[in-house]
C-alpha cells in the first residue's frame, strides 16, 4: 500500500477499514463466547474509536487513569471501569465524585488500606463508586492472591463502597507459547476469588478478565466480561505472538528512508528511517525480533532505535529501499505509540480521509 | 526532599536550582576547553530552559527535527542546527525557507543524493541553508565514513548549499567504560574528515561533536563546538555511567506507592508505583540496573515497567515505603520522559513555583 501524499513522516496512520474489521471481529467473538466486552481504551485514547466499539456492542470502556475516564465521560461514555488499584487522595476523590455524576464509575482496589483510604476520602459519596477487587492470576504485578480477595472486599464494604466483583490482568500472556496457559490460570484465579467472595456473602456479578492474547483463547470461561485493548490496532508484539496477522494491522507509522549504509559483500545492508523511539515507543520484549517491524518487508529487522532514527538491517540479496522511500512501520507496542502523538491520520480505501485527535493523550493522572 | 502538595502523581518535576547549576557547570567547562556550546534542545523542549542556556553563553541550539526548530525559532532563538540527515521534500523545503527568514539554520547531510535532492527542492534559496556533513565516529547509525565527507560536501556545494563544517554523534559513549574511548574516536574522526574537506578547498569552520558522556572528557579537542543535551537534567543512565551524581539530577517523576506485596521471609519485598512507561519511557540499556532509579533509595530496583505500573524490588531488611508514600523516580532516559508530558512542575528551594510548557513536545516531523 502506498502512503497518501497528505501524510508527512514520521506520522501515525490508521487504516479505518482494518480498524472496523478488528472491532467487528472481537465484538462477534466475545458475543459467541457469551461474555461482555469492555475494551481497554488506553490503547487508542480516541473518542471516535470508543464510539465505534460501543456501537458494535461493547458494554462500556476500561481505562487506566482518572484522567482518561474524564476524557471519555466528557465525550458521553456512560459506563467506565478504571482498572487500576487507585490510591484515592482528597483531590482524586473530588474528581471521582464529579465523574460519578456523569457515568457509572467502577474502580479497582487491591488492599484493605487503600479501600479504607478511598472510603474515608469519598465520605458519603463512597456508595456511588463501585469497586472490583484486583487479583493476581500469575503476572505478579498488582492484585492480591485469590484467597485474599474476600478480605479486601470486606474492607471495601466496611468503607462504604459498593463491591460488585473481581478482576485480573493476565499480563504473563504476552510471551510466546503463553496465551493458553495464562488464560487457564486467569480463569482458575477468577473462579477461586469469586467463590470465596460469594461464600462471604458478596454478590459477585462482575467477573472481569482478558487481554488481547487471551480473549480469543478457549471456549467456556468463568469471566462475565473481557477487557482486550490492543486488538483494535494490532502491533508487532501481537504479530510475533501470532495473535494477529499482517492483514489486521490497523495502525502504522509512516516513515522515510533517510540514510543508506552498505556493509561488506555478503553482509546485510543497513539503512536509517526517520521513525524513532519518540513515535514508536521503545518497548522491546526479550523475545521480540527487534524494535518493530516493516509491514511490507517481513525479512527486515529494526535492530536499534534512537529518538529519531530506526536502524534497519536488510536481508542480503535484494536491493534496499531507495533514499526517500516511505515505508510503514508496525510499532512493537501500539499503546505507547498512540500516547506519543496528538493526532492520527486516517486512511480508507487507500485514500487520506482526515485526522482524529488523541483526546486522552498524556492523561497519566 | 518532600514532594510539594501542589504536585499530583505521576508528574514530571524540575528542580530549578539544580537545573541552573547544571547549566552553569557545562557552560564553564566548555568555556575552559575553548569550545562553543550548542546544547541539544531535544532533551528539554522547553523555551525557558533554552533561554537559560543561551543566557549562560550557548551560541545557539541543536535540535533533531524541523518541527523543533520552528518552536524555538518562534520563541526567538536566532541560531539553530538541525543535527539530522534530512530528506528534504518540497513541503520541508518550504518550512526550511520560512525558518531561514527567522534564524540562521544549519542542517545535516550524509549522502550526495540527499544533498542534491535538498538543493533541488530549495532552489534559489539553497544558499540560505548552511550544511554540515555528518560522519560516523563509531556509533554506526547515520553519517558517512570520514574519508567520504569531502565527496558529500562536494555534492552539497554543487547543489547550491553552503557547506560550513562537519559533525558527529558518538552514541557508543553511552555504555560503561566507553566515554573516554568514544571521545578519542570522535576526535580522530572529526580531524580526519575536516582535513580531507579542507584539502578539497572547503572552509571547515564548524567542527561539531559531543554528547553528555563525552563533553567533559579529556582536554584538547579538534571540535570547535559541543552539543550535549542530557546534562541539563541528568538521568539514571548518566548516573549509572557515573557521568552525573544524585545531587545533579534536576528532573524526577513524582510517583505514589499504590500496591504492596510481601514475598517470603528472607526475600526482597515488592511494591507498585503509579509511574509507568507512559511517563518514564521504556528505554533500558543492557547494562542498566532497571527501568529507572528511586532517587532517595539507591538500593531499590525497578525490575519491570507497564504503562502505569513500576514494579519495585525492595532490599531485604528494611521496611518498604508505606502505601500512599510519594517518591521521586529518576527516568533512565530523560529525553523520552519530557516528550511524554505537556507541562512540567517546578520546584525551587523545596517549594512549588509554577509550571513550564513543553513547547516542542511531539514535534517529530
Amino acid at each position: 500500500m502506498c502512503i497518501p501524499d497528505e501524510i508527512t513522516t514520521p506520522e501515525v496512520m490508521i487504516d479505518v477499514d482494518v480498524l472496523d474489521r478488528n472491532i467487528a471481529r472481537m465484538a462477534a467473538a466475545t458475543r459467541a463466547r457469551g461474555v461482555k466486552l469492555r475494551p481497554h481504551a488506553k490503547t487508542h485514547k480516541i473518542l471516535e474509536v470508543a464510539a465505534r466499539q460501543l456501537a458494535a456492542g461493547a458494554v462500556g470502556l476500561t481505562v487506566a487513569t482518572i484522567g482518561e475516564a474524564e476524557v471519555f465521560a466528557n465525550g458521553g461514555v456512560k459506563d467506565i471501569f478504571i482498572a487500576y488499584p487507585l490510591w484515592v487522595t482528597q483531590g482524586q476523590a473530588e474528581r471521582l465524585r464529579r465523574l460519578s455524576a456523569q457515568a457509572r464509575i467502577t474502580v479497582g482496589v487491591d488492599s484493605a488500606e487503600s479501600a479504607a483510604f478511598m472510603g474515608q476520602n469519598l465520605g458519603t459519596d463512597a456508595g456511588n463508586i463501585a469497586v472490583r477487587v484486583e487479583i493476581d492470576s500469575g503476572h505478579h504485578r498488582s492484585g492480591v492472591h485469590p484467597d485474599e480477595a474476600a478480605g479486601v472486599a470486606r474492607a471495601a464494604a466496611d468503607a462504604g463502597l459498593e463491591v460488585v466483583g473481581v478482576f485480573t490482568f493476565p499480563g504473563h500472556s504476552y510471551a510466546p507459547g503463553m496465551p493458553a496457559a495464562a488464560a487457564r490460570q486467569e480463569d482458575e484465579a477468577l473462579i477461586r476469588a469469586a467463590t470465596r467472595m460469594a461464600a462471604e456473602g458478596f454478590n459477585v456479578s462482575e467477573i472481569s478478565g482478558g487481554s488481547t492474547p487471551t480473549a480469543l483463547v478457549g471456549g467456556d470461561t468463568a469471566a462475565t466480561e473481557l477487557r482486550p485493548g490492543v486488538y483494535v490496532f494490532g502491533d508487532a508484539q501481537q504479530l510475533e505472538l501470532e495473535r494477529c496477522t499482517p492483514e489486521s494491522i490497523a495502525l502504522t507509522v509512516a516513515s522515510t528512508v533517510v540514510s543508506h549504509h552498505r556493509t561488506g559483500p555478503g553482509e546485510p545492508g543497513r539503512f536509517i528511517m526517520d521513525a524513532g523511539s519518540k513515535i514508536l515507543g521503545s518497548d522491546r520484549a526479550a523475545w521480540a525480533s527487534g524494535y518493530g517491524r516493516l509491514l511490507d518487508y517481513p525479512g527486515a529487522r529494526i535492530t536499534s532505535l534512537s529518538e529519531h532514527h530506526a536502524t534497519v538491517e536488510w536481508p542480503d540479496g535484494t536491493p534496499m529501499p531507495a533514499l526517500g522511500r516511505r515505508l510503514r512501520v508496525v510499532p512493537n507496542h501500539v499503546c505507547l505509540t498512540i500516547n506519543l502523538v496528538d493526532e492520527a491520520s486516517l486512511v480508507s480505501g487507500g485514500v487520506f480521509t482526515g485526522r482524529w485527535t488523541v483526546a486522552a493523550r498524556g492523561k497519566n493522572t
